[in-house]
């Protein structure tokens, strides 16, 4: 068993939501440890003392996030090494470290980053490639084992997957793995996905089966908590996705994290097909979720964000005609799009996104939330209208979702 | 001072971000109350049991999210009603509320919600318009206060907001409010800022300073911790910000939870300039940052991401030899493409990005992580190299951001 704690003001006046402790616990569980309590404590003193004991002396375990940065309210350090009874000593390697971090950048280090490298004598420390605080990990036997990880999310979760959970895996031993095994979905609602879904969740010995939305789709989780072994708890998952799949395969785009925009991008790789797109209400962000692809330099050769219709116009050759005629959100003009997305790169394939993502620019015709995406391939091109429901952003994300699927589903 | 307990095993599993923590405590900073810790457990009475009595221990006030629900696994009504050595009775008042609403839509209760009228003798019921568990809330002289709420966020919120805070006012009387302010910085990294404050952070009475990385800058909040009364409060608030602006006012483009990307749609709209961008490594993530402001559409005309050099030519007129000369990643190119981002669509101001955001593709001369950035508005137009730090998705980010930053400076 372990607890968390998680260091800081800004948690307990709620101007940062803590997702820190849920990804820890997602990763915690599914490396097979029970995650007993969590507890949020500001940047003071007797309170992280306080709560960082009482938690050992349940678990003996503790993973604390937060307070390891330069500045004078990042107390974590000083109180865990004071309550193991240890000093700080200057860890000369990870100063060279940083120093060669700031010299690379042709600065000279700060001062205060010079106390990230003061570690608590035996510590462990745990390399932090994406920031200056690094990990460190303290064991003793009368009080057990504490982890110290930065509360910076993309540092903390590298830190976890690539240091703390093998850290875990020695010091405690190996766990009965609770597995679980995540299908991609995107297309349709939860309700609706579950209706279709009806016969097959009560029908899964050893599995639970788990509905996550993620905003823009539903991630169909499959789990085993642990009482099966290898290779049973491997052969129930590999059945259980293969009913899922007969059930909903055509709403499937991946498996675990995997990304929509990367998933099209291979099929474009293993096609040699280069793609451009043109966007009106998502607003770069259909080019950003492709172009956060690495390596998507290989197939994507640009975009325009067609903003005004000056823009539609100029950039696009998308005829004042079919825009006076039918209106910048149509059928027509969404063709026009992709067309001339691929015309102005000689791409192949073409993507293009025109609606109302609000809150104001709605009609009783065209109400906010109306956009039609268009799809260009050789041979063949096509719109679709879709009606998303949401907040600007979600409007925004949603449609930008939808046509990575429309493309896909072409592909394929 | 008040602490917070949530209940639920969803939140250590982690398949449930706890957003009722942060809404609890915004509000209840707001409404004068400090919290001093948060702690979550799961559905199991003696950790439900024994968090709360070393909450009330410490504190004498505690709020309770969760397990409130008509299923067996909802435990938190009987375990503080034995705690507080109460009965469970029942509220036929409320029995009564709740046979009506399912009668109204045509549906028989089902008999797990009658549990949801069962009271603790003398808790104060609050009654709950958006779900069928009420809120409650007990006291004694030897234990405290607890309040009970649902966990659903909706029902939460709106029992914090009608009943809870007023039930506290009356409990605990009026507060001297906890207040504090935001200042948002960006382009200097927390280290250095913080040696820029190291005078001011000493020097503020009545005031905490914290430095918050929001991972495209820091935000730096002060705080003042319900010593002082209004309008020495507000005074003190206004103090320390006028000496944050002095000593590092050339960072600061917002307070708050303000967006660069919409300060600087309310600079462009007021001198009525018309901006158009040109991105390579950001790859959209420029002009999303843009359109996500509603109302963007006033001052921005359109954008290109000239992904490949082709679409750089085609698109936006960059000259084959500058390209060939000097690199994709150079002043030049970074200054061609602003000017053919105003040049293709007529816009008065342009904003251009390239750089190299990895993982490959760098080069001992332009290490990845290495972005120019140039920007042109009337009479002027300047590119800055620069060199940022972090994964491929946070060099995008970071450069999006001081993209902004840079067109912001040139133009207040």
């Amino acid at each position: 068993m372990i607890e968390l704690l998680t260091i800081g003001d800004e948690l307990l006046l709620g101007s940062t939501v803590d997702t820190n402790a849920a990804f820890l616990g997602t990763r915690l569980t599914a490396a097979g440890f029970r995650v007993l309590r969590l507890t949020t404590v500001g940047d003071r003193e007797p309170e992280i003392r306080d709560a960082l004991l009482s938690a050992l002396r349940r678990t003996g375990c503790v993973i604390c996030t937060g307070g390891l940065g330069p500045t004078p309210d990042d107390l974590t350090r000083p109180v865990v090494a004071a309550l193991y009874g240890r000093e700080l000593l200057l860890d000369e390697h990870w100063l060279a470290e940083l120093e060669g971090r700031f010299q690379a950048r042709g600065m000279a280090m700060p001062a205060n980053n010079r106390q990230q490298a003061l570690v608590p004598d035996c510590a462990v420390l745990l390399p932090n490639q994406r920031g200056t605080a690094p990990g460190l990990a303290l064991s003793d036997p009368a009080l057990g084992t504490t982890v110290l990880l930065p509360g910076v999310p993309a540092e903390m979760r590298s830190l976890l997957e690539a240091q703390v959970l093998p850290y875990l895996a020695v010091q405690f031993g190996p766990r009965p793995p609770v597995r679980s095994r995540t299908l991609r979905t995107t297309g349709m609602a939860e309700s609706a996905l579950a209706e279709r879904l009806a016969g097959v969740g009560d029908d899964l010995s050893h599995l639970t089966l788990a509905y996550l939305p993620t905003g823009t789709g539903i991630d169909l989780r499959l789990t085993t908590w642990g009482e099966l072994e290898e290779p049973d708890a491997e052969r129930v998952l590999a059945e259980g996705e293969q009913r899922l799949r007969q059930a909903v395969g055509d709403l499937i785009y991946g498996t675990g994290n995997e990304d929509l925009a990367a998933v099209l991008g291979v099929h474009l790789g293993r096609r040699q097909l280069r793609l451009a797109v043109a966007e009106s209400c998502t607003g770069g962000l259909l080019a950003a979720r492709i172009t956060a692809v690495p390596g998507s330099s290989d197939y994507f050769l640009g975009g325009v964000v067609a903003y005004a219709n000056s823009a539609k116009q100029a950039l696009l050759g998308v005829a004042d005609a079919t825009l006076g005629q039918y209106g910048a959100v149509s059928e027509k003009v969404a063709l026009e799009l992709a067309r001339g997305a691929v015309q102005s790169t000689g791409a192949d394939c073409g993507l293009a996104i025109t609606g109302i993502a609000g809150p104001a620019g709605g009609t009783p015709d065209r109400p906010v939330g109306t956009v039609w995406i268009a799809m260009q391939v050789p041979g063949e091109s096509r719109a679709e209208r879709f009606r998303f429901a949401g907040s600007r952003d979600e409007i925004r994300a949603r449609a930008a979702q939808a046509a990575l699927a429309l493309l896909l589903r072409a592909l394929r």
